[in-house]
């Protein structure tokens, strides 16, 4: 018990009905802006508060605010399509629910800027994006008990429920397209070694390769960037003039190589097949048009939300983490 | 007075100090992975409740959580270029002062699901970017008594502080520059009529027209997306085919412009000479190179960053909204 005023108190202190008051809160257009005034100058007059009922007691889902906390920094969140797939789609589930979302970034640097408001009971859940390997945010919120859905394995240290695509599998088709194109001087663009599911993409490429026979595959790592997969592929050059094939860890990194590529003289696909991940909108517009693997980073995504909303609502620890299939997409480039 | 826990009794319950307690809390990284475990265990046993100090009497700025409010869909949140330049900036500012940034989006559609964790206490202010006439959250904010800065002048009816650009003078520079380069047939590519920064650029634009008697000049009106560019040169071209320069309200839909004079056969500048606004890194990436008008997003935006986190501070209502200087930038467009 406290002595906090009701909406009810404050309904009848701004001189309208509780109804009123509660379209007010809730944001409706229905109300006036003077009432909307009148409503709000009582709540600042009588310190109102409003409550949010305990977590897993309620689901009425317009009290509910979801995070969407991403652990890169603001400049890769503008710069990177994928998290724009992925943040759009979460959104477009999330209001289909009437949930509100709020975005945050989370670098090494800035977890201790980011992590009090989330793990103070200001959200319901969160959608993780982006965990990888010794970043802090993850302990403490895996350590908060706040319901949360990680899109994409998160690192075999963290116990934190998710949803994933088969990022091995997508690795061993795009090896498989390259060995049935006869190349026989294959190599690869990593992503980052620390995100699980580059590591796995990655992984799933070279053992493949192996089984076929093919092992010292020589890699560059690159972060996703445009830059980065510019030089990794001019890394490969300079390591292995005679390269005819390059499987890279995202589409934004296989454009990259192409470009690098036909800068050195290089015909793709004639004299360098060129393999992506993702499908994402530039795999069309690349010249020519990026053979790729597809992720169902929409269908993956309000995978996550539903499911994150299901723990919510259910107040149960979540045991099982799907995981959707990839798929090749065969364009010109490969 | 109400009855929840202290921190201090969570810490006891958890069988630590309560400065531990209150590292976890806070997010350090500090704290190891078991000791986290065991204060949330307390927290939830125990239904501790953080306190967030009430606004005005408390500046400890770790306490605080600040939203950007982005009138847009997600969509376009992550296409428009403008939006990343000035939330980076907006997050890097807060980070600088230990004050965590949330973004949350908000269309007239949206606006009943983005309000209400707003207005009950979840931030404690708001930059609130792209205000644009009848969207509803405007009145909802306003009224809400919560700090707020705009970034970009709100529409006239709308009670909120502000910082703005010069965009009356951003407009006039792009007129004189037009007319001392000779040009004769001048047309307009504006933004949303209903965006208050864009109207102001279309006027400044079209008054130093007028005063050097150029009057009846054709305007196309988009939204600043590409497409919208495209659409709004070849209806222009379409209605005043010997046309010979176009200003445009953002460097996206001058680039458009630029592509569709171009396949329509036009040079650019020999035939017609093309003036942007914004300075975006896209201006420097246009063939030829764009003459722009320069917005100063990056200090307009850390300026109502300070101001926000002053108004929170001091509990005073602002009364002062800043404007800063545009600045034509001349490159080979025109």
């Amino acid at each position: 018990m406290d002595d906090l005023p009701t909406l009810a108190q404050v309904a009848a202190a701004a001189g309208v009905s509780p109804a009123t008051a509660s379209r007010v809160l809730t944001g409706s257009v229905r109300v006036s802006t003077s009432t909307r005034r009148q409503v709000h100058d009582a709540m600042s007059r009588l310190g109102y508060v409003r409550r949010r009922a305990p977590r897993g007691v309620s689901n009425r889902r317009s009290d509910q605010l979801i995070a969407a906390v991403v652990c890169e920094s603001p400049q890769r969140l503008f710069t990177e399509p994928f998290y724009a797939r992925l943040l759009s789609s979460a959104e477009d589930t999330l209001a289909g629910h009437g949930v509100p979302m709020m975005i945050m970034t989370a670098t090494p640097n800035t977890s201790t800027i980011t992590a009090p408001p989330l793990v103070s009971g200001t959200v319901d859940g969160i959608i993780l994006i982006g965990a990888r390997e010794r970043h802090p945010i993850l302990v403490t919120l895996a350590a908060s008990g706040i319901p949360i859905r990680c899109v994409g394995r998160p690192p075999d240290d963290i116990d934190i429920p998710y949803v994933d695509m088969d990022n091995r599998d997508g690795g061993r088709q795009a090896a498989e397209h390259l060995l049935l194109g006869g190349r026989k001087s294959i190599t690869a663009i990593g992503g980052p070694p620390g995100l699980p599911g580059a590591a796995d993409r990655l992984e799933g490429f070279l053992q493949t390769l192996s089984r076929a026979g093919m092992i010292n595959v020589p890699v560059a790592y690159g972060d996703f960037t445009h830059a980065s997969g510019c030089h990794a592929m001019q890394w490969l050059l300079n390591r292995v003039p005679h390269l005819d094939a390059v499987f890279a860890a995202s589409d934004t990194m296989a454009a990259a190589a192409i470009q690098t590529l036909r800068r050195a003289g290089r015909r793709v696909p004639d004299d360098v097949a060129v393999v992506g991940y993702d499908d994402s909108p530039i795999a069309r517009h690349t010249a020519p048009p990026l053979t790729t693997v597809r992720q169902p980073v929409e269908e993956l995504t309000s995978m996550a939300v539903r499911l994150l909303l299901a723990t919510i609502s259910s107040g149960e620890t979540p045991s099982n983490n799907p995981t959707l299939p990839t798929e090749l997409v065969i364009r010109e480039s490969a």
